[in-house]
């Protein structure tokens, strides 16, 4: 059996919002929601997942570890295609409910299964989409 | 009554990720994932939620709607604040289950309830948070 993960939690709205201790909340689901950035570009690359296992990975491993929703497993970012995301700055908002990671892409340089370099690659005109790659 | 907004849905795996019809996938709860990013600087300023009504206003009117979770209900952002988030471009990923919007944020520029410019004022380092205000 693997070990559980844990992180405390605050135990008030001032510790949690301007405290020094790191108290992720996460949903009913056990996830909480972590936009990447690029290190360099400042693009957003992808929003994904964690768990309280995929965040503790990505903080002590230095690369970004998702919870996929779809396959309902842990995720090493890269694993099969090589986008392995070196984790440059990681942040966390407010109320401890979203983590914002910067990173740098490895291999062909790219976040999203597609081919694209960012998820984000549809801009919203006119309540159509845009390719924007 | 309020009429219901409503967005199609697509019709294959290829229409949704390679289309140019919007397609939004909302959750169990009815809700998006939405990253605001400052459209000047790139920097991530906050992560927060959509509903349907919430994604076609703030389309429809060039400013930033999403969804309170703790209060249940739609939110304008900045209506008592001032912090209203004008939108200069609004994207949305590959499976279209998560929006970006570069926005110029109005007043006094901030996007955070704690007077933060940006709600991840936080870095998350050796473990514990350390102020990057």
């Amino acid at each position: 059996m693997r070990a559980m993960t844990s992180f405390p939690t605050a135990p008030s709205k001032d510790a949690l919002e301007q405290g020094e201790v790191l108290t992720p909340r996460f949903d009913a689901n056990g996830l909480i929601a972590a936009v990447a950035t690029h290190a360099d570009t400042g693009e957003v690359l992808m929003l994904a997942w964690m768990n309280a296992e995929a965040l503790e990975k990505t903080l002590s491993t230095g690369e970004a570890w998702y919870f996929s929703r779809s396959r309902g497993e842990l995720w090493r970012k890269g694993a099969t295609s090589g986008q392995v995301q070196k984790i440059v700055e990681a942040r966390i908002d407010c109320d401890q409910d979203a983590v914002w990671i910067k990173v740098r892409p490895q291999g062909d340089g790219g976040a999203c299964h597609t081919g694209a370099r960012s998820c984000f690659y549809r801009a919203i005109e006119d309540g159509g989409l845009v390719d924007r790659r």
